[in-house]
């Protein structure tokens, strides 16, 4: 079962065995799922995603050295990241479980990049949107409070007002999105980010755990950042 | 004139003013030109750029703030950057000048984020290729091999071979470009990156004095970065 | 009341007022206080201490500001910083009530540094061993014994067995103490970390607050620092 | 023959060998020996020395992985520095240069700590200022103006007059001395700072070799930093 509670935490709780999302999967598909599934966008998806070292595990590689790792940015994995598979797979069964059919396969790019900080991932979203149907036409205002509707409720994802910080979730459960129109191209803009060690790691597999034994799912989860 | 030596090197010599291009400007169209000049890609592009705090320049505000711009990631300036205006004007410019005909405004996202670092600019500009015409099916080798042609001779401008890192241009003058296909989506991608306040500012502002009081382009300006 | 509650907690409960102590006062009082109160060294002291930018507060100045801050080191206060006074009234008091005669004033430099980080303050501690009396041939594990067995059940103070990083602590309550004789010239080294803000500031006051009310004086404060 | 040129000049030019002294040490010699030659202190000497990350080297160790290095400081190689016998080597060599007998050996402590940045060592020197004798009461403006003539012409060595920040010599291969005396326990204190990886290493090394064959001292080395 794919361990994401805010899209499967029925079925999490009778499963025989969880799979914990990716970190830049849990960002990537937290902030674009509402959008497919309400039929707000079209399948052609651009997701720049930023990350802090921690992501790449502490195994030792001259990429991870400090000397190299500090100020610098760069993108990597850009012939195909791992991650990349569950992000079409649960964004295509999102637009699905709202009834809007594949027409083609997802068209999704996905760049990682190395940012130098411990923790933390950003992910921009990019998408045009549907310009058929009574959406065609919806404000910033209008799809956030959408989005607000839709995460009615959970415990672990907000919709701010404000472009988020990954520094916002430091340490927390969180997961912040932020939908914005581009008024001048008529995309529709996602910014998520969370604590890839947290939300994207550890605190997301207590959270499946809580759910597969029953507890309350919030059980021994930090919601608070830690800031500055 | 606007003070872009590998576009108006001619031009800039006779001129009385010129004016100097923003730091995301000069990557973005410095990685984008070529492909719009080449008529490789559509206008419908997205410009997601990450930028050193620098960049920002040295007025005191909060968000600039050691202790608020460590550890964090953001996305800002989402309703219009300054600089927005000058890309968009000068990747028109390069669409016609290569003879290939403006038949809607370019659609342009660019999104600014800011990095936890002092210098560096790394613009990843997505476009979809152009699928109709002689270009449909290039390779990145061949992409690659007709962004080489395009900028040969320039001294700070190199097309490399792998996704290139900001600390490469560490205090050097030089622009970074790295072009490739996304085969998956057949959209390319192109990777630019450079010192924001060199290339990005005073180092270019030095090439346009140079060319314009007609000494060698290059005197006076590092070549080579300080790594790490 | 001075509000150090590893050396007053008994006086804090009952007091009218509470001052909570200075960020790098608490690291160098808890690093040299037992020495002090335990007669293993002379009133000659040096305290080298390393403090990330959060401790220089939220207001903006051209040295906090990211990218002056940002891959710099730098003293600061040498002509004296505010904690001095508070350090040098409480060694001495640390002396004075191990019955140890003040022969003469303290003689203590403070030299603070700031560090390119957000959080956490380093103090290495100078001092001659005593060379009169039964103490003076300790070694590193007799010094070190002398050390656990005076915090012996405190919270927050824990005796480590190599050299401490302030990471340690990072968002704990936590202060780290690690005594050292260096051998070649017969001094006490003791270095002792924190968080800044939490044992150093807000977690401190917290504690000193549980104290005053008569609560547990562990209530509300985190143990466990988040790592990496 | 040790290879400082600020003290070996006229020697090393014909030199057979030539070691280029450790990082930490010419920061340290810098800073202290005109003190020492000059007779201004006594043996007893503490040095807390902070380094960038380049420091240790390029190799992969958990203790340069990016996550573990970043927001951290913290002090090692308590028992002792292989750069601490050079060290001592040379300070007790320029109090007899100054004839100053050496009546007991240099009592050393090197303190050094890894700090969160890629460059640059920042030395903290103490010492007690010699009470017999002609300098006991010196000022610092007087000392200040002692160091100013000591280093006289030397093209990179300046005393500067107020705490230097290692970023002021961040990819140059100036070392910046600042002597200071701390009136309320008459010791003296020496501020050296450099760049580790240029006049603490590849940099003395080219000062070296323009020496030894006979070259401008200053041939082809960086005078101004690359700031910020």
């Amino acid at each position: 079962m794919y361990g994401l509670c805010e899209r499967y935490r029925e079925r999490i709780q009778g499963a025989a065995l969880v799979a914990n999302p990716g970190c830049y999967a849990t960002a990537a598909i937290l902030g674009l799922a509402p959008a497919l599934a309400m039929g707000l966008i079209t399948l052609d998806i651009i997701i720049d995603a930023k990350s802090g070292v921690s992501g790449a595990g502490r195994g030792l590689t001259l990429g991870t050295h400090y000397t190299e790792a500090n100020e610098d940015v760069s993108a990597y994995s850009l012939s195909g990241h791992r991650h990349l598979p569950e992000i079409v797979q649960e964004l295509e069964a999102a637009a699905r479980a709202g009834g809007h059919p594949i027409e083609h396969p997802l068209r999704a790019t996905f760049v990682p990049h190395l940012m130098p900080m411990t923790r933390g991932i950003l992910a921009t979203c990019y998408a045009d949107l549907n310009q058929q149907g009574a959406h065609s036409s919806l404000t910033t205002e209008e799809i956030r409070a959408l989005y607000v509707q839709y995460y009615a409720g959970e415990p672990f994802v907000h919709i701010v007002e404000q472009p988020p910080h990954t520094k916002w979730t430091y340490g927390s459960n969180q997961c912040l999105v932020y939908p914005i129109v581009d008024t001048r191209t008529r995309r529709l803009l996602v910014i998520s980010c969370l604590d890839n060690l947290v939300k994207g790691a550890a605190g997301q597999a207590v959270q499946n755990a809580n759910r597969l034994y029953g507890l309350a799912e919030t059980t021994g989860l930090p919601a608070v950042a830690l800031y500055p």
